[in-house]
């Protein structure tokens, strides 16, 4: 689960100091980790493996230590999202970044925080401080995808058709006051036209593209009718050309 | 485990939608969904049940989608942080807001998609975009915490003593110049001034404390006697105080 994490956002490189049950493990557990992994087995089979922190951490030039609780060493402490801004900055600059996590149910013990230049833990509700291994890796890995990739959605508002222009609303806007004048919408007449501004500006609010206003004014057109000369709305059988696409 | 990172992050308010095993589940799947949630079985016992994720929605003003694909609805799409902002705004102002999930496989459906205002999703690595439920529940609630707490950890570098006063600090390089000097490693003289100069901007760095400073003066007078008259380095012997506290 932690792999996967890892791939989730962008982490590949993964020291295991001294697995309980060795590396690769037996073949029940490795089969076990791989199912976790989903996918991010290479991230697994090329874990590197030292027999101590100290050996693990030999060559990077700064290191942060994952703690839930305050450890009574003097360290400056950093939330994730600095942390990994900070990370960014040194990786940047050359320097190897280690982030330390202790085991699933003791957590790093002294001496092995004793090797870190900083620790990082969570903004979290003390009553609830438990999160288990895999979580805090997720946590600070999508940290380090926001700080190292940006903080950008991987997919955006689907652009059906471009932003409306302003010509189409006003055309549109134009025929709306026609319309709802001939039917009495706008009653009582002396306010008709802070009600004229009101319909805009909720249509406004809406931002309309090219293809929501053909499908508007289509909708409209066909209430107008009745029912009558039905299949002449053609605008609207293209009014949602790419719905389920991708789903 | 949604539950608990929810309780983790600040959030207490569950409803489910047309559990498939039914609400409260079969004893035997209770008991393992209150095993996951570790403590935080207050938010699965008050989780409010709905038929329908229209009915679950209606009470609230403002609602998100998760997703993990474009899925093809024109929906503005936001990343957690910016998503938990605006929901931090929105609650301010007495909206209600809701964040909706779909089931671990399928996720929502487009005709639950169509009853949310944006879509929400994560800044992911496209390769390995899959996060299962409770994964998507915890980073969307840390992202929550932060928005509505601040992104502070809820511990900072333990004050053991204060920041070394400046007459603390120059005494003691007084006391460094003047030893360094005697056993003439300053060398080559011409160089002596930078060479001061460069030990103190050493210390400096480490930003030492009032204890720090007696700490190095303790061990340096003691390194100076070479073994004599051991035991008057007093302050050695409280140079941790706090060591393993809270551990």
């Amino acid at each position: 689960m932690a792999a996967r994490a890892m791939a989730n956002f962008g982490l590949a490189e993964l020291r295991l100091v001294a697995p309980r049950d060795g590396w690769p493990q037996k073949t029940r557990m490795k089969k076990g980790a791989h199912q976790a992994a989903s996918g991010a087995t290479h991230i697994l089979e090329n874990a590197q493996l030292f027999g101590t922190v100290a050996e693990a951490v030999g060559d990077l030039s700064y290191v942060f230590a994952t703690t839930a609780r305050e450890r009574g060493q003097a360290k400056p402490v950093f939330a994730p999202a600095e942390a990994m801004r900070q990370s960014a900055a040194r990786l940047a600059a050359g320097q190897g970044v280690g982030l330390l996590f202790g085991p699933e149910r003791t957590g790093l013990d002294n001496d092995e925080i004793a090797l870190a230049d900083s620790v990082l833990t969570f903004p979290i509700n003390p009553e609830f401080a438990s999160l288990n291994l895999a979580q805090a890796v997720l946590l600070v890995s999508y940290e380090w995808m926001k700080a190292s990739a940006g903080d950008v959605p991987p997919f955006a508002l689907p652009a059906h058709s471009g932003p409306a222009k302003r010509e189409t609303l006003l055309s549109f806007f134009d025929f709306l006051d026609r319309e709802l004048e001939r039917v009495r919408f706008f009653h009582p007449p002396d306010r008709a036209a802070v009600m004229a501004r009101n319909f805009r500006n909720i249509l406004h609010k809406a931002e309309l593209t090219e293809q929501d206003v053909r499908t508007l004014r289509g909708a409209m057109t066909a209430l107008m009718r009745g029912g009558q000369q039905h299949g002449a709305s053609g605008p609207c059988d293209e009014a949602f050309p790419n719905e389920g696409k991708g789903s």
